[in-house]
């Protein structure tokens, strides 16, 4: 599933400003002449967003933490099939805001034990990794305070509270460390035009290397 | 997820007459004194039976094999969970119309490629087989015709044609070799009743080897 573009995905806690970094970022690129395309997940893709809604509407306990690995693991098959990869063969860049990672720190640490599951059920039906993650690293108190001042009915994964938000943070900077070659740690407790100036810096300098 | 009470599931080709046999064993069990679950995949819980419309309703290609087997997988997963493995806990008799050895036929055969990726995701996220399977074996073309005099809008597996129910047919009759301590093949090309005193007997049988 290799195309020629990049594959660049923004990680983070929540109210770390990831969403705002990517939107930035997209019309940074844009405006630098490359042909971007701005996506999330969960959803990305008509199928995906179907499969989004089932899993965040309606009573949170209703499916097994197993069960919402499946299907998130399913939107995330159909928005790689249908959008990421077919935008990639095409060249383009692909910003997507949150991925994979996401799911193995949201599902992988709130249930410690299904880190491994995560990761074999990836390897097995999902496989791609970004070609780029820019994790925007923020003060888990600061993240949770500005992640509840815009709470929408769907976010429930913003009620987690300071506690595993404190985790969270942990755990994708082990995260990083792991995936250390494609990884980036950007500091998002500054300004949003500074932290957005770091970011563009890192993505040109990986698009220039891949010689675009 | 082994209980005590007893698993039992029905499959076949389209038309075999597999789910009127699953409904005059539910009865014929529930006489005998049984505590009796009738349940049927895709669907058999609250949540299993919206991932099934989501799967069955709307364009037939909407989904890739991939993320339908995901999603069946999901489906299968919260069946089991809520519906199935309490009944068996409680000591239940669980008669399920169609369960993982479908998904092993239908997305395994009319994508041959796929059939590892089928069995590899059951033994990471389902792990559980029945304790016996009733395979209802019945002429190809006969099933063909039973089932298109019935199909409904949403029955879009019924619409694969002579060739591939042949194709279905031997593939459950190899899976039955495959899987012979759990397999019992039944001639089901007789009338309903004379296949019925078959299943009857077969399943009582199972039923007092387990000591019930």
């Amino acid at each position: 599933m290799t195309g020629e573009g990049l594959f660049l995905t923004f990680e983070g806690i929540d109210g770390s400003g990831k969403s705002t970094q990517a939107r930035i970022l997209a019309d940074t690129l844009q405006s630098d002449g490359y042909d971007v395309i701005l996506t999330r997940e969960p959803g990305g893709s008509p199928g995906a967003e179907e499969i989004r809604r089932l899993v965040l509407e309606g009573d949170p306990d209703r499916w097994s933490a197993e069960t919402e690995i499946l299907l998130f693991t399913a939107a995330r098959r159909d928005h790689l099939e249908r959008t990421i990869a077919p935008a990639l063969a095409a060249g383009k860049v692909v910003i997507c805001d949150r991925f994979a990672d996401s799911t193995r720190m949201y599902q992988g640490l709130s249930r410690g034990d299904l880190r491994r599951l995560v990761d074999q059920l990836h390897s097995l039906m999902i496989g791609r990794e970004p070609d780029l993650t820019l994790l925007i690293d923020m003060d888990p108190e600061t993240g949770l305070s500005r992640a509840k001042g815009r709470q929408t009915a769907e976010e429930r994964f913003e009620d987690f509270g300071p506690d595993l938000q404190r985790r969270m943070r942990a755990g994708f900077i082990d995260l990083a460390r792991e995936h250390a070659d494609r990884f980036r740690v950007i500091d998002g407790n500054r300004d949003v035009e500074i932290v957005a100036k770091d970011v563009a810096a890192i993505a040109r300098a990986a698009l220039s290397k891949g010689g675009r």
